[in-house]
């Protein structure tokens, strides 16, 4: 496509570069913004700029934060003895939408996989330990990727924390409830019916 | 959805004003930026200033320009004889994409619609009138939506131009190419009936 000016290509550009955002979608927001009376633009452009000057990271578990430390780890009314591991900060929301769970967090920024480069000294796994080893821990939530990734990073933290009173789950994984069995993916069915659990209807 | 912090909640906030892009791929893209190293933030942001402080309109066919006229009125290789008339900028980039038009443009900004409180004063028909008045050009072709405000806006410029010699056509419309006859609309295909076209294979 021909543009009929360079800044309005050059903001096509940078808006395209955006996750799943592709050219067409780009142009369709780079000429609404042109016509918006607003100033929707400047503020878009505005919150941006404080997306990356003005924000944290809360100091101990790494999700983001206005504060040195966030309002999950400064909470009076949260369980300070259950962790749980999440790969990244949408995970964390995804978890505290749930309304589910009432413990601490702790987020990697990833999980290790050396063929994209990233170690266990890209992570934030020396500040988990450094968590673990004050001893309030009781019980760490392994809430990672279910792929060989995710599986060595939780190998790789259980044997460098070496604590055998540390209780270690990971989430459950099956077929998702109101999931047709035929539509669930093989992999998933098959672990389902090797990790099945005890009827408890009868109790 | 329990924002972590005020500066990520306004981002979001900001991002899910933009059409088509709900909270979570707000906070999708939010993410991404706040992950992202390559500056991409900073860019996106200042092209949007850019966009808003730097952008100019055509003062001939009003379509985005970086200068006083853009390239297509400046065109030494177009048919200055010819103007489509289109309701957006975005119109005239479809239409210029498919290469089949050589001639000129003239970007109404809308159509007339007293619903929305838009009156042919809030559009660009004046200026449109004034090029005809010129006597250069020989046809116009009307490629705006087929809606009542669409023919509404077509009828108005037509008597207010009052010019008998100059030729006025619409785009052609009817059931698409490569189109199932069964997944057409009623309207489209009940009107391709009506203006049905003589057979030119035997020519």
């Amino acid at each position: 496509m021909e543009f009929p000016s360079k800044i309005l290509e050059n903001a096509v550009k940078s808006i395209s570069t955006l996750p799943g955002i592709g050219k067409k979608t780009a142009l369709r927001l780079a000429l609404h913004l042109i016509y918006d009376q607003n100033g929707k633009a400047e503020l878009l452009s505005q919150s941006l700029i404080d997306l990356k000057s003005k924000i944290n990271f809360c100091s101990s578990c790494h999700t983001i934060s206005d504060e040195y430390l966030c309002h999950i780890c400064t909470s009076q009314s949260r369980n300070k003895k259950v962790i749980c591991v999440v790969e990244s900060v949408r995970d964390l929301l995804a978890i505290e939408d749930t309304g589910q769970f009432s413990g601490m967090y702790h987020v990697l920024g990833g999980v290790i996989s050396p063929l994209d480069g990233i170690g266990p000294e890209e992570l934030n796994i020396d500040s988990l330990i450094s968590r673990i080893q004050l001893g309030y821990v009781e019980e760490l939530i392994m809430a990672l990727s279910p792929t060989i990734e995710g599986d060595t990073t939780i190998f790789y933290i259980t044997r460098k924390l070496n604590q055998p009173d540390l209780r270690i789950s990971t989430i459950a994984r099956g077929v998702s409830f109101g999931g047709d069995l035929e539509y669930a993916d093989e992999i998933t069915l098959g672990r389902s019916i090797l990790s099945r659990v005890p009827y408890a209807g009868n109790d």
